[in-house]
């Protein structure tokens, strides 16, 4: 039975290119890419590729075989091949001889992944867009919306509901660009024989490397990269660093969504039609509390946020590879990357889902404003004053004019109007001004104009989440 | 179909234990229990508990809709639940209503996951015994087999392999006493409702909560511990461990058995008449170098050793579990600790087939040991000439002439007995008894009788390697 | 300049255990304890003993010196032997013989290390101890006070805030006894010379070994552990664990103490009389917003719980060392370890500061229940139902009226009386009953009461935080 | 006293820039700059901010006070702020209420630590630069140099020492440019005011906000970036790949430096004059064995890569900010990234050092390859015969001679011409030519050369490393 969690947690499409058939597929895919090119350059009859194409396309591998002798070969690669020989033995005796040739294993596990990679990145680079054009919606739509800022997880000073969706927005457009560019510089093919001098096919390996290359749509890199396996970890890192930045969106959407707070919610399920499963909400109920709504895509956004650092470490961890092949070091990689990829899909497949359909309570952003007495405008109060009497002795007197506020369970302007240090500096109509959280939202749209601009249009030509 | 890299990196009977399809049935087995315990206090009628377990025992549940609904509900307990009481409300409408009565879905997803580990954790800290006594008996058979001591990788002094191998064998035997020390503590049942309060049942709480850790074997604790997971981080955190003791293993036979030094091999595979697979060695072979025998199992362990760190480190990263239930942290436990069992259970059982497998070849040893012409019995000239001279002006001295001995090729016997301010402290005699290794093991013998006295009968009653 | 993080985020206690002076003088008195253990056995003159223990403990060393040679030598054992070696010499030059004979800078530093943490482990276990007894005395005080239960950050079910504490001083209580045990286990001497065989002062190694460790007050292991680095790795396990919990604990206040909620606080800074200054309070002020009060101490104990599973992975990682001496890999441990106790000092006295002076707002923990119209008890009314007409009916009948209640803003209690389906069940009087929160605690009394039965006598005995 | 480590495992010109004073001294720099902004834009009298520049430079602060109301406030810069704001006073009572306007204390922390970086990234990157040349030297010295490729620590199949050269010249340049591009992107100002509105300056922020950056030197972002850390996070994941390749290149030297294999050796201390003391070789003795030579540098560059990865964790972990500032994630930063950077800039240096100075032993690398037998040879061979009889019974022919003659401990050469089966195929000149590693090097020079070309030129006139 597949895990059960990877649906949930993680992505169905992403999914598909990283299970165990399409993994086994890929390497059988490089074998035959490998001997096509071999015969593209006379180096082996034609025959023998179409009978190992054939092979390698048609028939149906016996995967418990394959993971049992895994066991003892310690790679997929070795069983494969094994049965791929046998297979194309049966249909043509002197083809046989003609698989793998050249290739070490990892030749073909590394090409295998990087093939399955250049499948599942994409989506994800696409999801991040979605996500980012989400974002862009929502600060648009919400750009003057006024709402507390908040600091230590108290209200600060106020700001726009825009200018934080504005925030969520430039990071995951970042996000995106630095995985794109990352996968970019990592899909190259693996091809060295046993050491990486590709001495098997002296002296035409650097021939069938340029041309397997070409065959499978991969770059050529400067030289086999068995125990070099910066880009790949430079891949995990930037996959690691956009499932972190969901996580923060998913972390100020799950305190918004606070019942104390109730600012914003994600919509609950079945709320919006949708031909997937996983695209019909996910605001969860409760097996026994009927009045939850649950911040459900956050959840998974967040625990890859908590999953994701960790499998990164395990990829810089396993760099130092012994010499021209890893002991260990290598196989850590096998689960983890895959693990990282999905995990991370998850996050950000979630967040995109999560913005799309937010849901917004600008009375409710407002209404928390107030709910201080005006304590949330005391920077502003403070900054009016300290354009008179300096901003430290501003500073004092509004701190002991707050801490009167609370004590004594009074608004702020109460207080204000009845301390004489205050009205000697500042009138009535100044304080009421000064109290007003729309008019201490400073450059707040101004930099969400400026992002929008800057990010919008590309995006959403690409991603419109309204369409 | 299966990840076919479980079979290889981890342990089969593990893997049983942490299926997807045992992970249900876990979960339905705490349903059933918890109907019997209530109506055991009659607080639910028999028949009730009677449908409630039949239903949990026979049924086939549909896995694709679990996963499904999951992704909306949040966990697999909300549709897991839905499923059950469907089946019940078609044998017994009434039985319906006692179903998944008084919990939470924490309760029934947290306690199924200690059944599945109750299962499997036993397996892994007997095979750390196993693996310890595979340890010991390598260290009674070669107690006084003289090999290099090697620090920085430098040859060093001369030790026993018996020292070495008692070494592996402290450090198995302390990893299999910790994990069942942690799991001993961890082994308690969840049980609190939605926040902990038990209030569904009230005024009975307590006594069906009693009733249902009797009756499924496990320890109650004080209260539920639904936002309190400490205890299975330290499970956690002392599976790593042991993976780390095994990888410290792994990778001393790693480097015993490089081709230049060679004094240890793994048994090739198929050299030990074996009904499983995976106990049939792994000293694997090469797709294209047919000379090679590849340290198979000790790559496992090292693999493990690799994985296991940032594993635990996830289970500690997600332990600030908001109030009454972790949002996205609890959730980020979900697939790390089955991962960390696998991943641990895999090194484990390499590591213990690697030590009963192990092949040691002293003659090897105690020729590397002459390799260096007697630089590695450097110290022990040093420590003879320092019982005169003092330490200071006997290192200075040997450092001199090891730096002639190698430098001009000969032995360090040559230089030390061409060398008059050597020859004025020690006669050519006692320069010979100084520079032959068996006479500079110093307490090892003694060290390695006193481990195996601790350890050894204990252990190989229950483990006896050699049955 | 020392590092000015250090005394916020640490402990000014265990800070001073670890200091560079302290690492030295620990290394130094491993010395000379080595010369006297041996002179007591009279192996090396006792007038050689005494003078090297002078040195020891008189001489002021160059520690520049000693950091730019140990850049060279590779460690700092070997430059401070060096200038030990010297200063005797200047005094006694046949003592100088003596110095460091027949150990190795690893038995030097890894007992020095162990002597250091001897002196700071056990502070942490006592503010453990602190930290438990605070949480005991919140428990005790506050049993009856009625909070909302959160589960995923939304209002579930009632608690007690006594409840919730009890949790607290449960996981504080396990974490303690879990470090004091570690510790207990890990307090061994290192001393086995260059490759573990004590082969320089045979036949009187295992002597000296025992003598060592009776004179330092440590534990002799079964052997030596150079490269056997686990009972390490499990003290810093233990320490990220309560890291771990107290993470949990801050998380916890620093929800609560949110200006929307306002359940808890932390004194603010100089609220109470303290002869130090980190006693003194943190809840801070900001540099610009005067009405702020930040939960300082929950931040430094939620820093604590971010940074601690990384350093403990770095010790996990750390453990497959090579052979007799790690390569790089010991090394590693170096920095980790003491960042990693101080990292957990720091977390666990600011919760233990933060729990002594927090402030429970038990009249606005009810306002809180009370601010969803009732939807809080949603489950006690459907609980209240089920037994009626079983809890699948009564779940979806109450779901719907919770969703009228949210929609119309309307109480629960007025839909509830409105509606037909449950006023045929249940009477006004009933409904009422079941919408009162006192009447839903369900066992929280008897849990709580249970728990400090068991722990506080114990602690109040030790740690009381009223004296 | 400092931290002895720091010098040995990390870089002093890297440290100088992280220093406790030139962290305060960067925060004040940061005031000065805005001072100087608002004045340039007329905001604040030009005099009050020479007198802000004044005491920026002039005067010493007391760190223990910062330090120790650093405690309660909760940061660094509330109590620089007020110290500095007494200075000004105490010169210019009306300057002193321009001190920090508009700026929130994060502005100053993260402006401050990014003009720290900005001195101490380019000199790590340059670290990789000086790394890169020098393997591009030794590729170019060794190019046709023959030694044995391993692979699971077995001899595999010949390669030159150039190719693994150039394999680590590639590795070093790509992360010397991903680290560069990173730090690129990261070197923005931070400046926002409370919550990211710059409220307090309206309508003037956006400009003060360009003069700073502007006056700085620093790029100016989108928008305020309190809680979006990506860029820096990025910038550490660099940082983690660049330690890796270091620990990769490390781990390979110092497998080739083991006593029994002996190909190559870090330079010993003292060997190469040099003003500096890090520069003055590492190749380390020990203190009780005169005869080692320890990979000194090697060891500094593993622990580098051992400890690096969970620092990027933690940064990855400490992402997830709340809301506009974060409460113990953004805390947790603060000692963890200027510990990433020296740990990393330790292990860079350390690898530049060691392959500068790296010792090869050309003569001892054919030795190796010949102490098999020519079974290092047998892939050669076993292609040679595929081209006459196909790979698989080519494979199956030669592994049993391999076993052939490693249990009859003849060479493979005796074992070939004595099998029929073999000379069938292949003359005793075919079978010498195929035994000869200088015959099977497939593309190794071809690929070198191709590597030299492309980076060589650029790094040596950049950072020459035998000038």
């Amino acid at each position: 039975m597949d895990n059960l969690y990877d649906p949930r947690f993680g992505d169905a499409d992403v999914a598909a290119c990283l299970s165990e058939e399409v993994r086994l597929q890929s390497m059988l895919d490089v074998e035959a890419a490998l001997a096509e090119s071999q015969a593209a350059l006379d180096l082996i009859p034609a025959t023998a590729a179409a009978v190992i194409r054939a092979c390698a396309q048609e028939i149906l591998y016996a995967p418990e075989e394959i993971a049992r002798d895994a066991i003892r070969d310690g790679n997929l690669a070795i069983p494969l091949v094994r049965q791929l020989t046998r297979e194309v033995a049966a249909r043509d005796g002197d083809a046989a001889r003609y698989v793998h040739w050249g290739a070490t294993s990892q030749d073909i596990i590394d090409t295998g992944l990087v093939l399955q990679l250049d499948a599942a990145v994409p989506l994800i680079v696409d999801r991040l867009g979605l996500a980012a054009a989400a974002a862009a919606d929502l600060a648009r739509r919400h750009i003057d919306v006024v709402m507390s800022g908040r600091t230590w997880l108290q209200q600060a000073t106020p700001i726009t509901f825009g200018l934080k969706a504005a925030g969520w927005l430039e990071a995951l457009a970042r996000a995106r660009h630095r995985l794109a560019s990352a996968w970019s510089d990592a899909r190259v093919v693996q091809f060295g024989g046993a050491t990486g001098t590709l001495a098997t096919m002296a002296p035409h390996g650097e021939a069938v490397a340029d041309a397997l290359a070409a065959r499978l749509g991969l770059r050529r890199p400067g030289m086999p990269w068995h125990t070099h396996r910066d880009r790949l970890v430079h891949v995990a890192a930037t996959l690691g660093i956009a499932a972190g930045s969901c996580g923060k969106i998913a972390r100020d959407v799950a305190l918004l969504a606070q019942t104390e707070i109730a600012e914003a919610h994600e919509a609950p399920a079945g709320s919006r039609p949708s031909p997937e499963p996983q695209s019909a909400g996910r605001g969860g109920g409760s097996s026994t509390m009927p009045h939850k709504r649950n911040p459900v895509s956050a959840s998974v956004a967040i625990a890859a946020s908590v999953r994701a650092p960790s499998l990164v470490a395990t990829m810089l961890q396993a760099m130092p590879q012994e010499h021209e092949r890893g002991l260990g070091t290598w196989q850590a990689e096998w689960q983890t990357l895959p693990d990282l990829v999905m995990c991370c899909a998850g996050g950000v497949r979630a967040t995109a889902e999560m913005l799309r359909d937010l849901e917004i309570d600008p009375a409710r952003m407002r209404a928390n404003v107030d709910a201080t007495g005006g304590l949330v405008m005391a920077e502003a109060v403070s900054m009016a004053l300290a354009h008179r009497i300096g901003k430290p002795a501003a500073h004092d007197l509004i701190e002991s004019a707050c801490r009167r506020a609370a004590t004594e369970q009074r608004t702020l302007q109460d207080v204000l109007l009845a301390d004489a240090h205050v009205t000697a500096q500042l009138t009535p109509d100044e304080i009421a001004r000064a109290l007003t959280p729309e008019h201490y939202l400073g450059s707040a749209r101004t930099i969400v104009q400026r992002v929008l601009d800057r990010y919008d249009q590309r995006l959403l030509e690409r991603y419109s989440p309204r369409a």
